[in-house]
This record gives C-alpha cells, structure tokens and sequence, in this order.
C-alpha cells in the first residue's frame, strides 16, 4: 500500500461517490483504506444471495478478511469468538462465492452477493434469521435444509 | 419488565429456538432481555424491502428505538453520530413502515421487513449499497430518485 492509499483524498473517499454520475468511479485502494472500521478494525458485513436476494446473515470482517474473500473469490470473515479468520464453509462445507462486492454511502457496511452453498446457517437453515415476532411470541419460520449434526460430524 | 425477563432462562433465550420445530415460539419479553447489544447498548439492524428483498440500508438500534418501533409501527434507529433516537424520514418524509421483525439465530442482529417511501439513502438513492467494486474501481451502480436538495431543504 503506498502513502497515498494509506491516507487518502477526500475526493478518493467513499463519500466522493455521493454526487457522483451513474458509472463513476474510484480507485479501490484508495476507498479501502478509508472504510470505517470500528475499534476492533471490524466492518459488518451482510451476505445476500445474488439471485434470490434472500438475507443469508450477518457477520463482521477485518481487512485481511476482506483482501482473502476478493484474492480466492470466496467469502472470508473475523470470527470475533474465535479472534480469527473464518473462511465460511470450512467445518460445514457450505461454502459462499463471492459474486459482486457492495459498499454503503457512509463505508462503514459491507453488501455481499453471494453464491451460497446449501444452508449459511449453523442451524442448517438456509439463512440466519428464521425467527419472526409474531403478537408477543417470537416463533420459528424456517425449517433447517440439513440437519446440523449432519453439518458438523 | 419483570425480574424473569430481566433475566431470562436458558429455555427463553434466542438460542432455544436453534433446534425449535417450524411455528414453536418464545416470549418476545424474554427474547427481549437476551438480545446481545454491544457494549455502547447498540444491535445492528438491516432494512429490507419486505416485497421486492431489496436490502435498503443498515443501521442500529438500542432497546428504546426498537420499542418505539415495534409501539408506532415505524421505524426507528439510534443515530451514534447525533447521540439521540433517529426517527427514520423525520427530516427528508421518507419513512420506513415495519412490516415484520426478524432476529437472528445468535440474537444479536436485527432484521427488519419494511414498507419503504421513496428512497431510503440521504443521497436520494433508493438504497445505500450504490457503490460495487468493478476490477480495481468502486463504481456508482444507482442514481437518486431524488436529488437530496429536495429531501432536505
């Protein structure tokens, strides 16, 4: 990373993209380095599926993270329990294929459209939030695709 | 609030509805009280046309925005950069119905199924995530609905 990208222009910050047209564009080194993280270096990051524009989940990534999910093109998060890198899929095998990186007006919220391989919940649910409140009862809406002792064996 | 809620058993937490049958429930009072906030009081919360799936914005919540939003029926954030509740179209008219609440399997994010009027980006784009990395360049992806002089004049 030179000096420029390590503090860069405002006119090379996400927030230049506000007024920008339709098709303008920035330098990504330069925007990378003004994401903003939080005291953690952490950034959230929200998985959708590409074509079904379902939520799949939320979760956090540090820069090395996110420079591993853009070099392999498969989705690298921080897992923050762990205090290390979690290259989704690894224990399970339901993997997530990077298929266009978002970024937020503000930069501090990542979109990503993925390609997700069978269920990107723990649960085995295809996606994380299979709980609706519904009156006073938060009831489950989602049955699990996989049954997760299948997952984790 | 009661005592129970205030600490509610492990059978009452988010987490019980893991391996729950598809329509089980939990008492939102209970599920309420064992949300994970961070240590600012904060849950992160995603909007989400609720018909077309359209992920509009991302935001947070503390226990009071979400009790006022699930109370009027229209959304409410808790703005870290102004201190204070931020009642989503308060100074531009572009509110956010709540359409359905989701939570997921850890409880500590928030998704929210929303009516959203017109756009939802201070930028006057329908949604937040315009920005998409193209190669090595950010590029605007979206234009404004409508231009932000209009939304905040």
């Amino acid at each position: 990373m030179s000096q420029h990208a390590e503090n860069p222009a405002p006119e090379h910050r996400i927030k230049a993209n506000e007024r920008a047209k339709l098709g303008d564009s920035l330098p990504w080194e330069a925007v990378r380095a003004s994401l903003k993280l939080n005291a953690d270096g952490l950034i959230p990051a929200i998985a959708q599926q590409h074509d079904t524009h379902e939520v799949l989940m939320m979760a956090w990534m540090n820069l090395e993270s996110l420079d591993e999910t853009l070099a392999t093109g498969r989705v690298c998060y921080w897992s923050r329990s762990r205090g290390k890198l979690w290259r989704k899929g690894e224990s399970s095998g339901q993997v997530q294929h990077l298929k266009e990186l978002r970024l937020d007006c503000d930069g501090d919220t990542l979109l990503l459209l993925v390609d997700q391989t069978g269920p990107a919940c723990h649960t085995g649910r295809r996606n994380c939030f299979y709980n609706a409140l519904r009156g006073d009862r938060v009831e489950v809406v989602a049955e699990p695709l996989i049954d997760p002792e299948q997952l984790y064996k």
